[in-house]
């Protein structure tokens, strides 16, 4: 038991490690709500909180809000996905 | 695994740093609600607790109430975008 | 990334400031719920615990009850503003 | 920030100093759900757990149930006031 | 402020104390579903993880279901009563 | 107050105890939702994760699914039985 | 009383070393909201962040969308099967 209190896993193959791969690529991050954000992913940490470049807003699939630079709380977000 | 428990990320580009380049901005700071409020950006802490000077909040697109200064929890932010 | 798992941001300016500003004076707690209490904000921990003296409960702007001293514990709080 | 993750706030004056001080009192305790248990109270730890001794149940303001002790877990909590 | 992140109560008086005198006793477990389970509590731990024996499962004051050991994660509970 | 925050019970019997005693033993887990799994108990960890092997699935008493190992993350959990 | 707030389980036998034999395994990831991923586990860290590759989107069983690499994140999940 790792002493954060999570079930130590293999942590040569490790999640966020993914997440640096895709600093500065396009991505979209789709939230718990089914809402997604489109951007350049500007930095993310470990509690998946994002600040993403150039956003758009997606509901439903239809673009409804252009954002420039939007920081996402990372409790919210189900997925990142690179597009 | 950083001691928090949560996944170490390439802490060089970190979302925090956005925040703090906001500080005095006017920005939108969005619940989870969908409720919006924003003003000027007094403090922002690690955990998105919020303090706003001049704050305006607007329910569906519509002004509802204007504030002085207001201290929003962070675990209630869905994002924070400069206007 | 501070050790307490949350992305460090400019301590120089904190949201806590702001709060340690306004003890003693009448304020507007607004809960998740909707539901607002008006006191006079006695003390407030870092975890948004309040204790507010001569408290009022507004539900919907319709004074409900009067209390004396209540503690409100912090996870209900959507936000403080200084009345 | 306080080592715990939570914005340190003056603790000269803190609510749990407030709790100390009405060990032994008659309260009322006010759940998320709008339940109240009243009762005397017998201890509150840190956490807002609560010990009440000769308790009872009020739903919709009606008595519906009589306790000797009951241990209240804390995350329920909305909030505490002295009778 | 105790590190842990929780205000500090005067811990002589620990809800936990109250736990510990009613190991062996005959209780009542609510669920914040409404749900009890009632049986012998065999031990609790201090985030109230609960292990029962000769358990039984009331839903709306109806016996629905007897089991052996069961145990409840701490999460789920409202309050537990001793009989 | 134990230093992770809980309120310390007296560990001599202590939930995990039980569990440990059941590893390997046929057991019900039944989730927060009312679905069950039944399974042989390979592992559980202090956060109640629990790998299962020879897995069902059952929704309302119905058998709906058959699955050899399942990972079942521990916050979902409601509670454990033993068959 | 692990140090991490959970209560301790022998540990000999630890969840996590499922997860561990499972990398690069075909897996199928059921959230708590019924959606289901499925795809080739690149990677799983403590609290269940899970990178996947060749990833695919099942809504009531159904194939509704296809994805390179997905990073999801543990707090929405349900279980983890090996297909």
């Amino acid at each position: 038991m790792s002493e954060t209190g999570a079930a130590t896993v293999d942590d040569s193959k490790d999640p966020s490690g993914f997440l640096s791969e895709i600093i500065g690529a396009s991505i979209t991050v789709k939230l718990n709500s089914g809402v997604e954000y489109r951007g350049e992913l500007q930095s993310v940490d470990g509690y998946m909180n994002i600040a993403l470049e150039k956003t758009e807003e997606y509901v439903g699939g239809q673009l409804k809000h252009k954002y420039g630079d939007v920081f996402i709380r990372g409790n919210n977000v189900l997925y990142i996905s690179q597009d």
